[in-house]
């Protein structure tokens, strides 16, 4: 499918507008209770500053990492906290350009930058993004969903690209697990080890995710949740793994510490089994040493030098089949809080995104 | 000071030997109440097979990973247990050759060889030792001290010297971190990894050691009995630490995930602190991800590539007095239980050592 380009009628303009706001810190779950959808006045593009564009925004992501910022004191050296009765900063969303007094910017472009969670916003094109990722960029839609830009050929792929590549697991050969496989990463983690030669486990909760891993995305798996982990792997890697790429942690962590081979590797992508909860460390560490393990945390934004060479591979593989992609789409700013609640439950599938076009 | 060397009179040969067993695994704290000195027939050196070397033991190493053996059943991918009323296997020792049938070693030789914890032991020149490092060899001892080899010039001075180097740590300008400092491997790391043109920091239980890490060592140090870990660290490295070099885990561990800056490096050598107790994982190990941290298991036997280089610049730091070292030596075979148990329990410095000569 293309996106048909939108071009913004001026019925559009000075129109009422809207913003997420994240009105209480949640102690347990998401909920929508942790949050307002709040009327925001339109941005006169009249009133542009130099350098900057007013852009309507189309699609806006939902990332596991969000739920980290949701908190009163946010994790030392990761992300600030998202401030309350403000609308959310730092969330990389696709828009079409209303207006612009930035060189290089027109209306009618579709354009990433990171103020989402929000119908229009006003973004200066000089800003760089905190993640790096998400600094004002035109996007070459020709040929592509501009929402693929927020996923698998933007921050997803390249963390997905980046993790394989700091584990030096880019040129195939071994048995790569991959944990919360049918997850916005681990999907294309999968499929980039499997497309770059290595075989690849990966692991789901539910059954549907597990037949789309097999059956769509060609790759073996199996539900944690109807054989453990240790067994799983026995059954599937009897002579252990080689890299493990970890978007898990907690027992997932533990179990692949057991299943790797002497000389294994770990691609610490990020540890969604302890945003909900208290945080647990794998209690078998210990093997790091008795096997000669290492484990690299990395995050994409820090390997934006990998940004055009994933963009190109990932893109030629969507292209021709080789790699497959699935979003769950939200509609409409309302259904945000319900899209972060579902995703951090497990009830999503792929990118999960909310449509605000 | 030279050791002398010392040649057997007819007088020992024949002479009743000894041998240290494991009679019961222990649960909590080593004890001697674990052990047991049995006596053994000294083998008749008349009796030698080809390739065999009677030696007569005169130093015997106690090695932290030793407690991990102690286990009915040891960590998979580790070391096999310790069997129950047999002389201990694996353990480096010191000796002198009283009679060979093996080319290469004649009476009088100083060796090393892997069946320590006995006065007496039958060695095959052929069998590789498990740990890689032990395999009987020739000893220079010339302007050493043989005991040296069981050290700062053996597996200790290996850990040591590849634990820097896998976490790139050889060519100094960094903030590094030892935990167990004043320990066997801890204080050689700490004086190699200020050689190479670091600074380091050095903790410590005991003030003495605190005291002999910053007089005698050279380096920075603090007692994390004194001043919390969070605390001392950040009075010494306000701007965070490059290197942690491991040898505790457990809070050690969590509070260097703290204290490293981004793109910081932690080599893994063991968790001291697990092998008395029920181990726990980092608590905090999301900041690897966040902080784009490397954890690098290692174990010095995977390193022996290294031997001749470390024991070429070790050895000079030695003879110059740019490295200094420490022993606790305890004398006679039946002092080794508690030379354990001292040692798991932290009241003894530097390398731990039994004389049996």
């Amino acid at each position: 499918m293309v996106a048909g380009v939108h071009h913004p009628g001026p019925e559009e303009i000075g129109m009422e507008s809207h913003a997420l706001h994240v009105i209480a810190y949640p102690e347990g779950e998401v909920g929508a209770e942790h949050f307002a959808v709040v009327p925001v006045e339109l941005p006169d593009p009249d009133r542009l500053a130099d350098g900057e564009v007013l852009v309507r925004n189309t699609w806006t992501s939902v990332d596991p990492g969000m739920r980290l910022r949701l908190r009163a004191a946010a994790p030392e050296g990761y992300f600030t906290s998202f401030p309350l009765h403000q609308p959310l900063d730092g969330v990389l969303s696709v828009g079409e350009v209303l207006a612009s007094r930035a060189p290089g910017f027109a209306p009618g472009d579709t354009v990433w930058h990171s103020l989402g969670w929000r119908e229009h916003a006003v973004v200066r094109a000089e800003d760089v993004a905190m993640n790096g990722v998400g600094t004002l960029r035109r996007l070459d839609v020709r040929d592509r969903e501009p929402q693929w830009f927020l996923g698998a050929l933007g921050p997803m792929g390249l963390t997905a690209y980046s993790g394989l590549a700091v584990v030096d697991g880019l040129d195939g050969g071994g048995v790569v697990w991959v944990s919360a496989g049918a997850g916005a990463v681990g999907s294309l983690a999968a499929q980039i080890a499997r497309n770059v030669g290595h075989r690849v486990i990966a692991t789901a909760g539910s059954p549907a995710k597990v037949d789309w891993l097999r059956d769509e995305a060609g790759v073996d798996a199996f539900s944690y949740r109807h054989e453990s982990l240790r067994d799983g792997l026995r059954r599937l890697a009897p002579d252990g793994i080689d890299i493990y790429f970890d978007n898990v942690g907690g027992d997932h962590l533990e179990a692949a510490l057991e299943a790797l081979r002497m000389h294994g590797r770990i691609a610490l992508c990020g540890t969604v089994s302890d945003y909900e909860s208290e945080p647990r460390g794998p209690r078998n560490i210990f093997l790091t040493t008795a096997k000669h393990l290492t484990l690299a945390g990395f995050r994409g934004s820090l390997h934006l030098d990998l940004l055009d060479e994933m963009q190109q591979r990932v893109g030629a593989w969507l292209r021709d089949g080789a790699l497959v992609y699935r979003e769950t789409v939200y509609d409409g700013l309302a259904s945000a809080p319900r899209a972060m609640a579902d995703m951090l439950a497990g009830r999503t599938t792929g990118k999960t995104l909310v449509r605000l076009a």
